[in-house]
């Protein structure tokens, strides 16, 4: 019997088998609990979704996390699909224009910042805002945002993306505080370790962090599949009053400031 | 002999007696720099800036601060005002729609939380890219942004402001590590006490966090002069080497969880 | 099947039905545990540890935790116990004669502030020194200490019990890095909620912080047995990747930084 | 006219040219204070504090920081001295027996350790006590110690000097709140870039420390001279507001996860 019995949740993000939100999908359903995913349109058609939707006996409903209609949509569905209320929701969207477009930081271009935001941090107000507005979730239930520690000190490379995932940890706490005291709705994020995932290859640089993240990791770089298993964990009864804290699941890379492998 | 002598700098967001940026203009005319003022045209309407510019013998550039248009004038005119480079900027700019339109925060208006994040955190990036693109600072110039505890720790009613004040911060260090490696050139916010400006009084709620603060401080909390005196203070070169930092001027409210005033 | 299931661990500090400690024995034995129990000789007189012993069936070690030999005489007996390593540790231990004699934070007694440290934290690095020393746990194993965000933030009465919280949090990373990368085991605290256990309810105005600490959290505060469940996770397999980190197990309370309710 | 234009103080610490406090000293009587000097006799003999002394017109009292009694005797000279209160103290003193000796930190001697954090954390305790104890600082009076990021994020070799530093800043809080209240006294902790002093020196790796957070940091490390003009503006009027923070003066070094020029 797994930690998820009886529970039902959303999971966002997951384009191929190395995402964490596919690695989180499939941990879901081993410890129990039945899900719902969510991608765009054009991440169906990339990425192979399908599969892992077979695989977890899950629906796919279609949504851009930037639409509040799509939102709603999806959330009525789930609802649907579930016959009622909910119990966790996985946030596992960013993308940023510059980056992909190669704009220096002290370059940006705001419209794409725009994006940046909307895409990385604001989807996840809009997102909250839908589940808040249809009381979709079970009381005690469980957000969880996908975070990276550049939102709090600086990676060389990260670019505007550090300053989204700033702006989503804040709202983090911002909505927090709300959720919580209405329905007991627990909302956090994970600052995991650099992951070799379709998005985390697409960042320049992103080979000679992930090198040096597992040097100056007292027990290396947290994977995708170690990620998986934090999250069934903060979505479960064992963290019914953990909220508005962003967790480091990084091998103990954020408490360190040198190593003897780095110097 | 003060300690901005021969220094020069531009400063955002006088409104009034009561501004902050007010207090920071005079305290760094006293201290011996000369300066260029510059608010929106609105404010220049609604204020009183141009009494303040008569008493710091100082040229008011009227500026859109979202409007990357309007800060290359203005850059250009400070430039051409001192004759070069300069040494230090004062940002203290910050609104958000969704509070004078008293649109809790559960149910944000995204067209007015573009408006509130471009206002109070995107403008400082504008403002920044067009320092760096122009090489309008001298080395180890000093640029500073006026942020709130509501960035890292939830202030009921603060609302979106506290989002963007993350995400302000989150730029600044991000910026920061560029300007910086470049030439010398610091960048830090100083995260200031409830302070009884115009912009503070328009806040519901703010009478009784400027209480709730000024007793849990051990100083009490810090008003508009003593901020000024801190904020010249991070202009001089007494501070040459500090970058990237979230400064408390709070009385200490920062490091207190509990005190015997408010238990 | 538990969570715990074929894990082995020895739980410090269990005194009455009050305890965290007691909780997390309970906890750690519903999921599946086995156990050896410890404690002091003093608090085996003025406590039931015996009652606890004999539901979770687990051997009663006496130890005084700030004495390396009886910490050796422990963890042999554990693993004689056990026959062999052994996975998780909880250290819930501490103590401070000034306030226990009313002595003020301004006029600390030096010889009481040595075994207010030696008690509260010295004690975790000679434990940890005595399982590192003896290759006593599992890989991936996990050492938990139980804190107060007294030790990040000052809470007025907390006095030098803050100070020993804030060098236990210190040892947690020191120590947490080399047995992370020797044996891949993880050291953490859980900074958790004001609780009322027996060692809690002798800190003057611990009522009043109490109810304070309840308001400012969104979710109220967290109680012994929440935190019980959160520890049997962190002694998991869960959380394989997370070490180094102050866990704050507070129901919101540490990202506040002020409610309606309080305000 | 300098900043310290009539204000007096004691500076702990300096041994030699290389010295912070040497350092802090020079650019005390530079802005115009009036020092008395200290240090232990053992340093008398091994540096060169009498020179120091002759520059600045100093007397110096021996005193060792760890024994309440010589801190009596050199705050009542003090007073003596100034001919009343005085307004300024800076606390620079460390020392380690375990690194001295070369234990590692998972051999920790305990007996050392109380050494460690006697002379590193607890003679801080013991200096604010008698400070206050004689009410022997001005109102608004700034009391600073120097502190290193290890006691926040671990380097490796740091040993327990990492654990005093914690300890040393929980201090700096705890008794912030105190002296903060009665008499508006400011208690601060800077944590400064790794720093070629004797001192520094003294600790195995710290040449590879120094070039590696050089590296990191977009202002390179800041130095002697540098952190002295920092420590003269927290002893000013300047930051009358700033209490119980720990402040980074380390070119933004604590504000970097990884550059460029480390990946």
């Amino acid at each position: 019997m797994g930690i998820l019995e009886g529970k039902k949740g959303i999971i966002f993000g997951a384009l191929n088998d190395k995402s964490i939100a596919w690695k989180a999908a499939e941990a879901a359903v081993r410890e129990g609990a039945s899900i719902v995913l969510t991608n765009t349109a054009m991440a169906m058609r990339f990425g192979t979704v399908n599969e892992l939707a077979e695989k977890c006996n899950a629906p796919v409903i279609v949504a851009d996390a930037t639409n509040v209609e799509d939102l709603s949509n999806l959330v009525e569905g789930a609802m649907e699909h579930f016959g009622g209320k909910f119990d966790f929701v996985l946030h596992s969207v960013g993308m940023s224009p510059n980056i992909r477009k190669n704009v220096p930081y002290e370059e940006l271009n705001y419209d794409f910042l725009s994006k940046t935001l909307d895409i990385s941090a604001i989807s996840f107000h809009k997102l909250i805002k839908v589940l808040y507005a249809k009381d979709a979730l079970n009381d005690a239930g469980s957000i969880v945002a996908l975070t990276y520690i550049a939102a709090d000190r600086t990676v060389a490379g990260y670019s505007d993306m550090a300053d989204a995932k700033a702006l989503l940890q804040s709202i983090t706490r911002s909505f927090g505080n709300i959720y919580g005291r209405r329905n007991g709705v627990r909302i956090n994020t994970v600052s995991q370790s650099p992951t070799m995932t379709s998005a985390g290859q697409g960042i320049a640089g992103m080979d000679r962090m992930f090198e040096y993240a597992d040097k100056l990791s007292p027990l290396g770089n947290a994977d995708a599949a170690d990620c998986a298993d934090f999250l069934v964990m903060l979505f479960s009864d064992y963290t019914r009053k953990v909220t508005m804290q962003n967790l480091y699941h990084d091998g103990g890379f954020s408490s360190m400031a040198a190593s003897q492998e780095i110097l």
